[in-house]
């Protein structure tokens, strides 16, 4: 044995300190103690009965949340990305077509995945703050026929809550399949996979599930499943290939589970937690405060003269509001010195949104009337504070 | 907002009750309070300057179990199986020639991945329990001039430890990178990284480590580097691609970090502190202490009757053992047995070692003389209590 040449580093030396802060971004949501301490549970086998067991309440939890009653019905392991992936390169082929709806920077990323995977990708762009009309959409199947077309319903970097109504029925009209992420809005939104004809839908667990980020419930329907399973060549990844996840959380018709990967015990327990969190309160329920609480936010965002983002009222995220970047103002002094002054996250815009907005997210336990007075006292002390140029 | 017609499920009414269980399979290994304690940090963002400073710890901290001066040294979201897929997706293109030495299960799988991202692939088998030697590996380098050669250290399905030196050098002499997966025996065994010209190492966090299962050390040299950033394609996958990677763990000369996926803070705590652990024992210390307690363990099982499945010394992985199912025995009810009666978890063979070996994995801190104690009690009592047919 030679000796080392690299020794270890001093900065594990130290105990490492992080800081309680007050969530309010578009994610990561605060985690509170009951799904931490679930995950704090001892690791056991990926294999165990009694993590197929926790394996088996999360599907029910799924199902109930996505309001379907797909069989294929799982967690990735992995973030909300991943779900996107598994999604993707599982449903399309090279060389086959998928339109995307682009109305936000989640948009822009599937169809990235897409075009990486060799499918001829179309987009349909709605402005910044806006939304698909099902004609275009439409429109646009009859022009592309695409195999697959993607939607976002919660677009976290625009605060777009978008329409679903009558789009599966007219994906399926082109023989089409209807992929929706759900990633900002489930859980806090009405979603109702089968009624409305979903056939793959994806969150994550960081965000109204309030557990920590790292495993993403995904849905397939019988009809996406079909496409899947007669494909002419194998998905590009062996860890997101739908055969083997199926088995491995019991969705299939085979005997045995196979050994694939090694999944996250620990944060199957937090997401189990989650999902009995949410199951626990009734999902109308949670539907209801989240649209309650962002009523009550955006009536004392414009008494603080600030403007909301999108202009209307039903296509607001309940869940991730965007606020007018306040003209004048620089917005990251402004969301520093929130950081700083008051603990307390709210983020900047992304992708098209970059600039333009402010983002606050109040989502799970987070979306309280108490939590709204704490971000609007924060942005009023933000604005009076912070430079402002004269404009 | 229409009523639901899925009811919340009666199953997440129920209490989450895991057990405790001794955990000497070929992994996840037990998780030490420290480490889960760590796990159950509050969640802070993904981008916080916390956060960042965690991450670039865990970079050191990796740098320092690899032995490497590697700057793009950090860890995939998810398990081995995803670093797996991010060390060939972004080294291989499209119609490259890509050589896989197959001792076990895991070269099995990494001909699949490369396969299915359209690499040429072509295998050396070694014998189950066998390894290769350099001169083999050379003739099947110089024979198919790959661009990568894939080579698993820790063979974890057949408890080979595959020797390293001179391979790298090898490699290099034939313009090929070398990749080599050291999921099972890294911190257990010596690995040098840069001495051994290594150039693509990953290793998953469940293991010796004794984290939970769902992060994934990896590091690139800069040849892989070199050759991964100047690509024609881009990589299949947007969430495995290194440029991004390397930007969110602040591997590159960008001055902003940019918003790639959410990275799975609490499980970053857990690898963080797993990290310190093994550089306060030390590197040296680690190897020493598995390979003696491997000693004890495999005389203790010849003292009982049983055979070592790797015959060479030199060649047995000091974390997973591999032992020759007792013939006349069903190793099924040996394992089912020690589970039932011991509460202590060893398992049967995977991939091409199924049916042929029992495996107990003794990694992290699970690698004491009173374990193997435990686990040579609970097999002498099930030799004696399962059933035995005459053979």
């Amino acid at each position: 044995m030679s000796p080392v040449s690299i020794p270890p580093p001093q900065c594990l030396k130290k105990r490492m300190v992080v800081p309680q802060r007050y969530m309010f971004g578009p994610g990561p949501s605060n985690v509170p103690p009951r799904i931490l301490e679930a995950g704090a549970n001892p690791v056991i086998g990926h294999m165990h009965p009694e993590t197929f067991e926790i394996m088996s309440q999360i599907k029910s939890g799924i199902q109930y949340m996505f309001q379907t009653q797909n069989r294929t019905s799982f967690a990735v392991s992995g973030t909300g990305h991943t779900a996107m992936e598994c999604a993707i390169f599982n449903t399309v082929e090279p060389g086959e077509n998928v339109l995307v709806g682009v109305n936000g920077i989640w948009g822009e990323r599937a169809a990235d995945m897409a075009q990486r995977i060799g499918a001829r990708v179309e987009t349909i762009v709605a402005p910044p703050g806006g939304y698909l009309t099902n004609a275009e959409i439409e429109k646009a199947l009859s022009k592309h026929r695409p195999v697959l077309f993607f939607l976002a319903h919660g677009e976290s970097s625009t605060g777009v809550l978008h329409p679903l109504d009558g789009i599966g029925d007219l994906c399926h009209k082109y023989g089409c399949l209807f992929l929706v992420d759900c990633v900002a809005s489930i859980g806090g939104a009405p979603v109702y996979m089968d009624q409305q004809g979903i056939d793959i839908l994806y969150t994550g667990s960081q965000k109204v599930l309030n557990a920590p980020p790292g495993t993403a419930p995904i849905s397939f329907s019988e009809r996406a499943c079909q496409k899947v399973f007669n494909r002419r060549t194998k998905p590009v990844s062996f860890f997101l290939d739908l055969s083997w996840l199926a088995n491995y959380w019991g969705c299939d018709d085979k005997p045995q589970r196979i050994y694939h990967h090694t999944g996250p015990v620990t944060a199957f327990y937090s997401l189990r937690e989650s999902l009995a969190v949410l199951a626990d309160e009734g999902l109308e329920n949670s539907w209801e405060r989240h649209q309650k609480v962002a009523e009550y936010f955006h009536t004392g965002l414009e008494s603080l003269g600030l403007k909301l983002f999108v202009k209307e009222k039903r296509a607001r995220l309940p869940t991730v509001t965007t606020i007018v970047s306040p003209p004048g103002y620089d917005w990251k002094e402004i969301t520093s010195y929130i950081m700083k002054k008051h603990n307390l996250e709210i983020s900047g815009g992304l992708g098209p949104s970059l600039g333009l907005v402010l983002r606050v997210g109040l989502m799970g336990f987070n979306s309280s009337e108490a939590n709204v007075d704490m971000v609007l006292e924060a942005l009023r002390d933000a604005l009076q504070h912070c430079h402002r140029s004269k404009v």
